[in-house]
């Protein structure tokens, strides 16, 4: 299933999409592994499929992980499977991001409460909503820190492709290139997987945004020269403290970013911050297999049987990070004060 | 001419071979864009071939460059060739490594002080030799930094493969090998050309060195977790205020490491040290070309046109390094003074 399914008409991306019988119940997603190479769907008729494909970063990043795990729990309900169940394998799929736990959340709490299939659907349906219009709250918010003529420095891809809607980090970069305030996007390659290469250069391309790939330990280099003006990350959980769990690679960014002078911001909906996590340390790290670092594209790059190192995310202390953009509003300067402050008047205005 | 040829009886690695005649004049080289995959030989029959040979890094890094070169004037000298014309073609094949312009010069002056092929060719033969002593040196030098139960981050590719002996960085670590110091290298991975996960693992695995490869953003979780105790790298070129050029990807890990509080050694040949070179901006720095980035074993991994920043070195400034080991001593701290200092007692000694 390729081709221009995989795209609303005005050209947004889509990476996931609901399929209703009689070619359904499923959900088909666009498979990030194959871009930019190849635009196909993967349709997930079952909840098993769904699990694989999310180890397998057919579908990532932390926002439409929530989604897709949402979803997922529509799926165990409308085919009458054990909705508990799965539930339970979804949220354990992929460890760190916070959001496909509170994702699969959610939609099983529209199930224990209604029992009805329609009612966990919609549920995912109004998760995949919101989170769009996070986005654009997001973009907006993110903005008003973006200088002119900027050079934005990303890593891993955080836009549309991760998204309901715009996405996080990508989703600001791309909004200040339509403002006409975008002079170059320095795009990580983000080994090994390759998501800035791969992801966030496909999607600067179709935006049109003045943009260049680099292997990320060229970063260095950039902010050396001053040709970065603002670093701006996704976030998988942020704890209690302000402590960022993101991309493996982020933290270097950040010490890069703190050595240079540079302001370092993180953009990530309020469902990034976990509040239950207190502090960086308590954030489980994913590691991920050796032959992601050792093969690339099925090619062997050490020698055989070579160890790896692999961890999937890397911690940012609080006192690195500039500013956190939520849809809420920014937190600024970023500590444990600041964010229960946050979450304070979060609470209080019943947002 | 594939297979054993490649290396001494004692399983050295032998990355440069002269052949006489009547097979030759020929250099020999063994192909590192192949390696691991391929243990296979590059024959050199004339200096055009050298040159291609050196900037597509069938031949590389700093020490080995600056043998190359000199006995790629041999190999002019021996053909009866334009010896003045090929040294220039040579020694401008890669800007950024000082050893290979000084190899170059150093053949040269042997060719016009006697006009004697077999001069030129002793030439290049003692400044491998020479070489080869000097890796011992370093080696032992850098030894006495090393802890006990060391966890040793190196960067890019220095042992065996850039000498006429043991290397530079890797000479270091794999010595604390042998002295039973050695807990854990981690290689970098060392993209764009990954010679960290080619070459360095390769050489570790044959010297049976506990190893472990990562992606080059993957250092900052390791710092941040406290399992690096020693930072060690090679360089192309260090200017006279002690700055530090090297392969790109070795700031970011000098920032690291400073952030950190963990030893950022420098391993390089006196020959490396370029005082005519005032400080770190004076090096001129090799951009290479963008499918170096946007494509791996030709494989494409980012959209078809994609521009990309590839410098093939970055440059650390003096603060950031805690010591510089060569042959001749270590200088430490680095400064402008303490390098002045220690050409001073050089040139005194008569070393």
């Amino acid at each position: 299933m390729a081709g221009p399914s995989c795209h609303c008409e005005h050209g947004w991306v889509l990476p996931l999409r609901w399929i209703e019988p009689p070619d359904g119940p499923a959900i088909a997603l666009l498979d990030q592994t194959q871009l930019p190479a190849r635009e196909t769907d993967i349709v997930c008729t079952d909840v098993d499929a769904l699990v694989d494909a999310i180890q397998r970063l057919v579908v990532r990043g932390a926002p439409l992980l929530g989604i897709a795990g949402a979803y997922g729990v529509a799926l165990a309900a409308a085919r009458s499977d054990d909705v508990v169940g799965a539930a339970q394998l979804i949220a354990r799929a992929r460890p760190t991001a916070v959001n496909l736990a509170r994702g699969v959340d959610r939609a099983l709490r529209a199930w224990t409460d209604t029992a009805d299939p329609d009612a966990v659907l919609a549920a995912a349906r109004e998760l995949a909503a919101e989170d769009a219009r996070a986005s654009d709250a997001m973009a907006e918010h993110g903005l008003a820190l973006v200088p002119e003529r900027a050079r934005i420095l990303t890593h891993c891809n955080t836009g549309a492709l991760v998204s309901g809607g715009a996405g996080t980090a990508l989703a600001v970069a791309l909004a200040a290139h339509r403002a006409g305030r975008l002079a170059r996007l320095w795009v990580d390659e983000t080994r090994p997987l390759l998501q800035g290469a791969r992801l966030t250069a496909w999607e600067a391309a179709r935006a049109g945004a003045p943009y260049s790939v680099l292997a990320d330990n060229a970063a260095g280099s950039l902010f050396a020269r001053g040709d970065v003006d603002l670093v701006l990350v996704g976030a998988d959980r942020i704890a209690a403290d302000g402590s960022v769990a993101n991309k493996v690679g982020t933290f270097p960014l950040a010490v890069l970013a703190h050595h240079h002078h540079v302001p370092f911001v993180v953009v990530a909906p309020a469902s990034t911050i976990d509040l239950a996590t207190e502090s960086g340390a308590a954030i489980e790290i994913e590691d991920r297999a050796a032959d992601e670092v050792t093969a690339l594209a099925g090619v062997p790059i050490a020698p055989d049987g070579s160890p790896a190192y692999n961890p999937a995310f890397d911690v940012t202390p609080p006192e690195l990070v500039t500013a956190i953009v939520t849809e809420r509003g920014v937190i600024r300067p970023v500590s444990r004060d600041t964010v229960r402050r946050w979450e304070r008047e979060r609470s209080s205005t019943g947002r």
